[in-house]
């Protein structure tokens, strides 16, 4: 079994909301591609007795905690204080720590404010942890069942320290066994109609399943074990791939970059030189806006209203005065502000194709599904999915 | 003393990373503001007796918890069972929230799968709160100390489920005493000036203050807390209002609606019954995905490259050809992935006015920045803020 990871963040501003805690998120991912089973994050204020409480859980909880914030030089910045307390260890002064924190301030031309003194205090039996890019070391420590690792909040500082500090500690303290995750990502189905397919195959009960739904679309994620058959696994994923059909656009593994639609096409688009002009309506811009720096976008515009009749002559029109080889058009009926069918039309160097679909919501959902739905007619186009267009 | 309250989200995705927990920091500054102390965040991911242990804590350790995530329809949507496992509740089917998620299905034309049959299960004693975008209902129920609520994940069913149906039953359940939040919205000046200019004002002690940085725009917040005299408060907005001009676009107050650019030149320009059309170039798609229902956009186009020198010009023949009032261009000098010089060009019925801007970064902040500076160019204009057009 892997070895159970906690998240730590500690700070009024994280706990109260006036800031989005991305440490965290950022934290467990590194820690999860190592090889960790992140088992919970949390989050305290500014108070001694809450930062004491969470600290005793983990200690009895979690075989490994990464926590930040808290490393100040101000009155609020407790957790040195609080880990001393919890687990009744003497503070002492660490006079290297000290030389470093008077000699950044050197560095700026300041003297050191007295405040600062306590960035110098660790907790006895604690290994400091040096800040290249701040005053705040960080410390780890090993209590109970938990090695803890204790990092500054500032995202600028904390990263590095991970990186080049941590990292490479923790491969070396635990025992670990890294997995890999692979995503396929869908556009034109839904979360419960992907289940509903996944449940007639058979996944191994050590590879974990999950899924992400994001305005349009759906990633199904497979996390493999470490040292998992690359050949059953590559099955698996190929036989998945076949049930989810063509509106899986990309697949992505570990550490690979992150193949959205819009990445997905520019290689497309680009490897076989095309070039696009396209007119919108319910997706108002976002289309274009979807495409910003791809060159091979050369002429976009927003019509508030298009009758769906006219699609296709449109769409010719389109072609030929903006010399784009393919061409998107979009018109909808119905009720703008309520159920709504949308119409678009796709003009190719192998014919016209068009797909219609029944969208309803908020507009900016609409929006949404609008500028996706179109990309995606186009990337089924360029992938060879759409076959013959004799009949579209 | 403040009712305590703790934050609980649910999901592998947030655990483990793949997602920000956007959703916590939201939620945790609408209780604050509520007048409840936020005393933790905590995360875990879709396993059964990691949610069961967490529900046990917060039920001995707070006075209300609000949890969102694990209420969709597939197997590793585990809230509603962890909640009738933890507190022994049998789960029983509502045929009325039954009702509801079919006929979400027949509205979008589909048939609702098996699965989405769970979600219609709720601990017994819980009250349904329904959810008017999805169709994953919440609930909420009293266990122990705790006052509980569960809502779905996604932050576009939650964020109204919270306000329109927890919110107003939170403040009859709960004696509270609300803060008062007031937001200078800026665009136009940096976090850093704003904050020099506050050193020239004395803010109360007991006033917090706070900033918030967003591509382009900056809010200055002033936490006043309960029962702060209502002349002072108007007092010290006013002299702040004073000290940053005309970059202030708006003043949001607690509970107001969100006034956003948009939302303020929705009002300005169907107040002043003007009609726009623009052309883009850096920006590329985004002004007019920007106004996304605003019927006052007439039309729109994106050009990859536009001279600056042809800017009034071409404002005078898009004015014309599109019938609109009120015309805006935008053209760049320098280099597109470097330095780059934004230009900015706006026809009105008062004249031609014109801005200029160095922008860079990725393609994706100039693009933000391009936007917004042309739309708070307009902004200025319809707030009769650019003053004698002549010398633009």
């Amino acid at each position: 079994m892997n070895p159970q990871l906690e998240i730590f963040s500690q700070g009024d501003e994280v706990v109260t909301g006036q800031v989005v805690d991305t440490n965290a998120a950022w934290l467990a991912q590194q820690a999860v591609l190592m090889g960790f089973t992140v088992t919970r994050q949390s989050a305290v204020g500014d108070k001694l007795e809450d930062l004491i409480a969470l600290l005793h859980e983990i200690a009895n909880r979690a075989d490994c905690c990464i926590c930040t914030g808290g490393l100040g030089p101000t009155s609020d910045d407790l957790t040195t204080e609080a880990v001393a307390t919890a687990f009744n260890l003497p503070l002492i002064l660490d006079t290297h720590a000290l030389a470093q924190i008077e000699q950044l301030f050197a560095n700026r031309q300041r003297v050191m404010p007295d405040s600062n003194r306590k960035q110098a205090l660790f907790p006895y039996g604690a290994e400091r942890l040096d800040n290249d890019n701040g005053t705040a070391a960080g410390f780890s420590l090993q209590v109970g069942r938990c090695w803890f690792v204790f990092m500054p909040g500032v995202p600028s500082e904390m990263k590095p320290m991970y990186t080049h500090k941590v990292q490479p500690h923790l491969a070396q303290r635990f025992s670990l066994q890294p997995s890999n995750l692979t995503t396929l990502r869908t556009i034109g189905i839904g979360e419960s109609a992907i289940q509903e397919l996944m449940d007639t195959l058979s996944i191994p009960d050590n590879v974990q399943l999950g899924f992400r739904a994001e305005l349009g679309e759906v990633q199904t994620k497979l996390l493999f074990p470490f040292a998992y058959s690359e050949s059953e696994k590559a099955n698996l994923v190929n036989q998945i791939a076949q049930q989810l059909g063509d509106t899986v656009f990309a697949i992505d593994h570990t550490r690979e970059t992150n193949s959205d639609l819009i990445s997905v096409l520019n290689e497309l688009m680009t490897q076989q030189q095309h070039t696009l002009a396209a007119i919108e309506t319910v997706s108002c811009g976002l289309l274009t806006s979807l495409c910003v720096g791809a060159d091979w976008l050369i002429e976009a515009r927003y019509q508030p209203v298009l009758n769906h009749s006219d699609l296709q002559a449109l769409a010719v029109e389109l072609q030929k005065t903006s010399g784009a080889t393919i061409a998107i058009v979009q018109g909808y009926t119905g009720d703008k502000h309520g159920v709504m069918i949308l119409h678009n039309g796709l003009l190719t160097p192998h014919g016209f194709y068009a797909s219609t679909q029944t969208i309803t919501g908020a507009l900016k959902r609409k929006q949404h599904q609008a500028a996706l739905s179109a990309l995606d007619l186009l990337r089924r186009y360029l992938q060879q999915k759409l076959g013959d267009s004799s009949h579209a």
